[in-house]
């Protein structure tokens, strides 16, 4: 067993490794999957999911996103005091995460002069830019999703590891079919851990971090969990 | 435990949220998800089906759909007094489900000129409309769709949890094979209830609701799920 | 619990609706699903084995091919005097399979002017034509198929309905993998009974049925059942 | 129960006959998958693992690859004196397997002009040539597989079948988001014995087996299995 920090970042870390990592094989130049299509990106996305809460589910719970961690505290499941904790190793994991892709993909960096798609690659940004709607569009896809898996993980602290296939096809439904106006953060860690990245780390030609936008994909997911919570509560 | 009509409601507006979500994920100007091919819609709505499922079975055996209850009720395995309140609570949760995708494509919609397409993203259409032909393809392809049901999941009054990974890939065959000529309704609430949202929802340019054909995506599955129950009765 | 026979009609009744459907959805003129992709055939066909074999595994062992028939007699987990009324039953049940997609799909046949697409629907063809290498690819194809069929199902007279998901995912795994030069019949049944319905049924501009192509997708399923079986026993 | 080896030779056959079949299928000319994309192509080979593992799991514990074999002995879960073993057999088993590629894909080879593209259907290759960093990806990826594989599996000498679909899973997640730089070996034998049968097999055309390249995808995994060994027993 792991300590449960350890644990979410580990697991964070593989799931922002293999969730930001399909997005560089879709968009990056010369990449062997340029252009596979959403359906690469929403089964990168799901199996990211899976393989991440697989592998820590026993240690942490595999919350692996701070609005799980918020949501279940707000139900009642898990304790406030450890959730500073689990949001800041989540943060640090996806940190680590898109600095593994930046390294696996270190060439196809170099040969993209796309700044957009680069950015693409570490954190997500609106289809049609409109500050209310990007919200409101990340606000009831996380709510969306945190409802259905209070409904089908029944978690006490977290999810088992039982709940890996069933969670990564309730992340694939939602990527496939709410994904598209704004890229689905539905997770502040996977959004600001590599927007700090791409800030930080020498990646050639960059541009901005646009962190202008960088509010809402933490926002949106926050206020999500609180919705989900509350209508979870209302209905016990 | 919920009422079972409240978690038919919440079941139905799940399916309908994520089905209707890939269709306009697919369809709508601008969307990160556009032309992303029937592979997305397919899994799309096979994955909708799963969260719906999964998230209500233990509540109400998650019909969520008309076509299923009538079957059920045909073949003795659920009470005829309830099919009418399960009804209504799928109209009314595929009307709700209609409506967030509404919320969350907000811009998209206004960004699509195509009315068709708008229209797509709510309920069916034939590719060739006939309506004999699209009444047929409605009827067996709902009756094909409630055989397996009936074969796979030995329902009582219902599907439990663990039905709801096989109905869900099932749904994929089904929509894969099956959809071509007129998208596969397969269930009366899942055009009725979105029709309804589509007509009365303020979306702007939306052109009209093809109320003509409404009554073939109700009709076809209606007569679908009496001729499954028949062939299933006639095989014990 | 059905007769044997009736079970293995309608579970390869099952398989070809589905599994034919998949490929007039990709195939035919105005269809949803047109031009859908290789992903979405090895899908639709691995969903078709999927429904079949679990709907009817419980009664007949759910075979639904002579090769998986005549494989298991071979070695002895399947008797001998079964395997005639069980082809029989096969060959039926891909004839109305194939019928049935006839039906669903009847405007779109009609629209359609390519004689080789409408031919493609219902049994399969070589993408370059050589007899003996066709032979060759269809028996290796099935030797694989059957060898891990014996190995992952362990089956005694047949498959269990929780060996649906994984064969399945086997024949998913042939279609994406070993069905590019003859489309994969790996099945006698699925190639003779749906070619029996293209010689009668009235298809509107329809040509040739290519039997000149027919003994392949028999014999080469055959050769490879016995040399799957040999291998098998030769490792006991 | 077959030995060991012969368990290594098949299951690693089966891996590479299906894995390597798959890009045949997308790449040969005039194949019925030609240009199906990304996702036919990650779908095949975790398919292909899927297979290979569940067909041998009871027999061998299903490594199918020397850095599996590696990784194991070197957090003591499996015995040194069996590796050379192992390897032996995985390695000659991908022969094998390349070899049933080139026998079913006979004709297509025979049609195909590019020798890049034949080659492609062998072994690996980097989409920009740089050995420093693909010897980085290929390590990084393969650190990622094999720490998840020992989070996921617990494996005591190996998998079990059980292990079978969640270990696909992780390779279809390893593929779709960290394949686009080199085409993930994440496994020496899966490159050197198909360039083994590249470089023997009479194929019309084939041109070099790039034996400069074959050192980087049989390095990088095993510097990626000691890494994953290393991290994963500082964790206990």
């Amino acid at each position: 067993m792991m300590h449960p920090y350890l644990a979410e970042f580990i697991g964070t870390c593989f799931l922002i490794c293999l969730g930001n990592g399909v997005v560089a094989n879709v968009l990056l130049q010369h990449s062997k999957g340029k252009e596979g299509g959403w359906i690469v990106i929403a089964f990168g996305w799901a199996m990211a999911v899976f393989v991440g809460v697989y592998s820590v589910a026993a240690s942490s719970g595999a919350h692996l996103n701070p609005a799980v961690s918020i949501c279940l505290a707000i139900t009642g499941k898990f304790s406030w005091t450890l959730v500073p904790g689990y949001i800041a190793a989540q943060v640090a994991g996806a940190y680590a995460g898109a600095s593994l892709v930046w390294l696996i993909y270190n060439r196809h960096y170099a040969a993209t002069e796309n700044t957009g798609a680069k950015l693409a690659t570490f954190c997500t940004g609106p289809a049609i830019r409109s500050p209310f709607f990007n919200l409101l569009t990340e606000t009831l896809a996380t709510m969306v999703f945190l409802l259905a898996v209070l409904f089908i993980t029944a978690p006490k602290t977290g999810l088992g590891s039982l709940d890996a296939l069933p969670v990564a096809l309730l992340v694939l439904a939602i990527g496939l079919s709410l994904g598209g106006p704004t890229g689905y953060a539905i997770n502040p860690a996977r959004d600001l851990g590599p927007r700090m990245a791409h800030a930080t780390l020498p990646i050639p030609g960059k541009g901005t971090s646009d962190w202008g936008y960088a509010w809402i994909p933490v926002a949106g997911p926050v206020i999500g969990a609180i919705l989900a919570a509350l209508i979870f509560l209302s209905l016990q």
